[in-house]
């Protein structure tokens, strides 16, 4: 009798229909992703119009971020690149900026754990929007920021350290106390969307998913936008948007 | 019985899921092929963090560097285009640099057999991967450089020559004598990976092939990355990577 | 009993195996066409590799240059752009500047139909190989430049002209008398290959498929460059290169 492979598929007499069903879920199963958990939704855009010292954002996590490594990602817009410092996103306890993201004055993208940062030398932020998200992990001290799926090369940054709970999460501003003491100078002016933080460091492929079909494969366990509760305060907008 | 095949699928009495799998086997075949020998493995990418005068990696070929032809390639990611002189590869025997590959502190890219260089103007190197080949063939004097599949204007270059056998292939430094005498200012920031070094010249399609799916059409003969030994000097991290 | 192969798809009673069939060739249809009119062939390349005022190449034409429209298309490798002028193609009568190809110094790109020429504002010429076409016509006085299958902006010029035969089809150098007063600082330096000439405008759709798959839809009838005769004068070397 026929030994060799595939035509033990093809026994019995009527489970026909079954196997059709297997193939096209498997054919699926081979198309693009482009649907995924939230694909195609419309969702919330926050815009910052114009420079105040009094317009934020804070957004409550899902759970406190005690965090020995994570992902952070989001899409944003602006036109201030290079012409000063602009802060993208801002995690403070009482007498710490715990993780803070920046335009530098220089250009360079930047983020800060508690002390000095790290640099990364990208392409410009633009009036066009960028999905960037930063990658760290304590255990082998890789931090690493990526441009739309593109990874930056890795620096070596803060091994050991672990980030502190029970802080505030505020987009717009950079608090330099607790939650006050803005700068209308640092400011953010712009579009942002879809910050999501995990406390892992995701793969390249999955990075790759979010920038390009916005697939969330791991849901974001830390800030997660699309269920996220906002607080307003200030000038900002909500608009909708077709991603 | 049946002789092993696909024709063992269509034999029985409604047939439709022999054709079926057929159809399977046949769209497959029409997916891209990202696998290959070695697509979609890990891989080692050796990253420089920062620049020192000690940092290297010293690399055992397969075979002697006795060259008349070459095809060079690597996946590079710096930042220092541009600022000055960094080292992409270097191959030396006791009196002569045999091989060299350099950035020029004017931004192109260059390789030395022994002597003068051939200089190449090429779109700068960046935080972001680039695939680089260098060809060159001793009986034509043919010399070019391929940046993403890409090739440039051809040179003429050391027609007749022969690179010598017998040296130390290192990665990270440029060696002045034998195996010494680093400069830091000249020193490899950055990652690398996918080095591979073969006796021929590749064709244009080979090497398209290399830089979109890493597909190994013939094996590297002479430095083969994924099966060399390294020996690590210094600060230099290996880290995993998906392709 | 069986043999093995494709062949059982095409036998049986109920037309499923036909539909199969016209499925597989519909699918057959979807994949990119690499082929085409000599789309794979290996063909000539003219490497002009350093900067001399002695090394030239002279095309015998097809019939004879008396056009009041034309095409003319060539793929063009050159680190000159913007430094100073090259010539790209110069067809002159005793007399007169036919038919010059320019880059400008200010790095425009340019024609010259005997007197003062019509400029484009295009993307910079580099190391990697550009797709330039030029069209005018005579009726409508209709000029355009085409980069890689893409229109410039229309420039109405010499409405009326005519081009006069009997003149001489030169590469690599600009004769400011009938064949000589070459200027090396004129001269071009890189690689030239796929110079073909109409006489006739051709489509949007042409052009774009004589960039893409190198398709001739057309056969060119004044210059064919994989038919033509070359006489080489200097340092020109003739290399084979792939698509």
């Amino acid at each position: 009798q026929a030994v060799c492979g595939l035509e033990t598929i093809g026994v019995h007499k009527d489970d026909v229909q079954g196997k059709m069903l297997m193939l096209a879920v498997f054919l699926l199963g081979l198309l693009p992703m482009t649907s995924g958990f939230g694909g195609l939704d419309l969702d919330k855009v926050l815009l910052f119009p114009t420079q105040t010292n009094y317009s934020y954002v804070k957004i409550t996590p899902v759970k406190p971020l005690s965090l020995t490594a994570f992902t952070l990602c989001m899409r944003v817009a602006t036109e201030l690149q290079g012409k000063r410092e602009v802060i993208l996103f801002a995690y403070r306890t009482p007498y710490f900026d715990e993780l803070n993201v920046w335009i530098e004055s220089d250009g360079r993208i930047s983020f800060y754990l508690s002390g000095d940062g790290v640099f990364f030398n990208l392409p410009p932020l633009s009036t066009f929007r960028t999905h960037l998200c930063f990658t760290w992990s304590s255990s082998t001290g890789l931090a690493a920021a990526w441009v739309n799926g593109q990874r930056s090369i890795y620096r070596i940054y803060r091994k050991g350290h672990t980030i502190r709970p029970n802080g505030i999460v505020v987009l717009g501003q950079d608090p330099d106390s607790f939650l006050g003491d803005f700068d209308a100078e640092q400011s953010f002016v712009g579009e942002i969307t879809d910050v999501n933080l995990w406390d892992e460091v995701l793969t390249a492929k999955d990075i790759k998913g979010l920038y390009s079909h916005n697939t969330l494969v791991y849901m974001p366990n830390v800030i997660h936008w699309r269920g996220a509760e906002f607080d307003k305060y200030g000038i900002v907008e909500e608009v909708k948007d077709y991603i």
